[in-house]
């Protein structure tokens, strides 16, 4: 998709992969097939695989992250680039052997990556962060958005929705610790890097959070299917808080109440619905229109 | 989601599952386990299970559906509702049962049908019906939207590219033949009965589809990052066809080159693009604007 900017980031470019950087870097013989070791240093949860080229490449341009080893095909080894890979221990195999260390049917394009898990923002650091940039020279400042998911489990939905954060440079995305899925491999992928990219934020109280998001004046607007006004017409000219609910449960009441708005997309009575990953791509789509 | 009328569907109404339908439906003991026969009558392939509350649903309300038999945990039969289920024989059973008739990880809901694949809908009969329609009553009409999904492979995506279809009133799904995702569980999943809700048109040759929708007045717009102006602007009037590519490849030169336009929608640098479903979300979002 054509690109603009709405925000500079703090975070570490997202480098996009390309052929050409020299020599394939150094690495072992694929000696040891035995899966690493799982220290369990960072909340009490140890390394996983992370797979999917941009997944590994956000990961690998993330000073933030503690890495393990890579597992890689010599194609993904060369697109990734020496650079790159010069932080972590690597080791060349045939796409069959990281079949292996993975899930059934996991899509690892020659590419996986020991990795812990990052740990979490904190709000008002993130917020203090966004409050002071001031998006392209001569132009107006972006408004601000967070992204607040109450109590979405599915990583493929989450995943895919911190994709779509990133590409409309979301300041932070908010989740609430003990309801969120764990940062698997699968919502990397889904990710597509971003879990590298934009601030996830764990907290403890949703609707705390709300009220942070208050005091730094955003609107906190629910995204409902029974809301009271369109999208369109709910969202103000500043900085807003979106929130989004799982699609089986929605929004639990008490976080609704610390909501200034509930607005819908409208659609066809044919369908019930919009899958919660779409329904956040069309809601970031009008934010930033 | 608020529901808005935007077509008036000449499919059965996706009715919504409800309790209370009364005494749970007749049906006989889960007295043999083994999996059905698959008959090979329907374009080669066999019977496949269908799973979900909402993809069962909708393929029970199908007319045009060839179906066997539903197995069913006694709750999906009561949401299901005994009208709904006469076309078919039950079997009430375990959802540890209907767990080991899908694949691993298949969320059924308590609901796994029987269901043979749509065959194709033809493009100018679709065509002629959506025609026909002319939106509700003192309103103008909306306008025609057909997608044409050029060689997407991930059934999760074709799936949810579905679901936002029915959700947009979208005219007409249009694939090629021979590169589409099989009409799996997974697809009709992902789809929350949108594949028995939206005209899926599957076609031998995708360029020639172009022209005959170009025959009927459609512009056709083809969605891509590197596309010559936003989708907001290229946008016009009238009835649209919005041509979507592989994430992997993107849209083949030929199929681009039978479309008047290409569009992007505009995304922040830090990421190189967004996932299809949810492009396609953001585009059928902009066309009903």
């Amino acid at each position: 998709m054509r690109q603009k900017n709405f925000r500079k980031g703090s975070r570490p470019p997202h480098a996009h992969g390309s052929a050409g950087h020299g020599p394939r870097p150094g690495h072992k013989p694929a000696e040891s097939r035995e899966k690493p070791r799982r220290p369990t240093e960072t909340r009490g949860s140890g390394g996983q695989w992370l797979y999917g080229l941009h997944a590994v490449q956000a990961a690998l341009a993330n000073p933030r992250r503690k890495l393990g080893r890579a597992m890689l095909t010599p194609r993904a080894a060369e697109i990734l680039g020496e650079k790159l890979l010069k932080r972590v221990q690597v080791e060349i195999m045939e796409p069959g052997a990281i079949d292996r260390l993975l899930p059934p049917g996991a899509v690892h394009q020659g590419a996986a990556l020991e990795a812990w898990p990052l740990k979490t923002d904190d709000l008002e650091a993130v917020l203090d962060q966004a409050g002071g940039k001031s998006g392209e020279p001569g132009a107006a400042r972006a408004r601000r958005i967070v992204l607040v998911l109450d109590q979405l489990s599915d990583p493929h939905n989450v995943g895919a929705i911190l994709r779509t954060a990133a590409a409309f440079g979301v300041a932070a995305v908010v989740v609430q610790d003990r309801h969120a899925p764990p940062q698997s491999g699968a919502l990397a992928k889904a990710a597509s890097g971003a879990l590298d990219l934009v601030p996830y934020v764990e907290v403890v109280n949703i609707a705390r959070a709300l009220d942070q998001l208050a005091a730094r004046g955003f609107w906190r607007i629910a995204l409902e299917g029974d809301g009271g006004q369109s999208l369109a017409e709910a969202v103000p000219a500043g900085d807003v808080a979106l929130v989004l609910g799982s699609e089986g449960s929605g929004i639990r009441r008490l976080v609704r109440q610390h909501c200034e708005a509930a607005a819908f997309i409208p659609i066809d009575t044919a369908m019930q619905s919009l899958n919660v990953s779409n329904a956040a791509a069309i809601a970031l789509y009008e934010l930033r229109r």
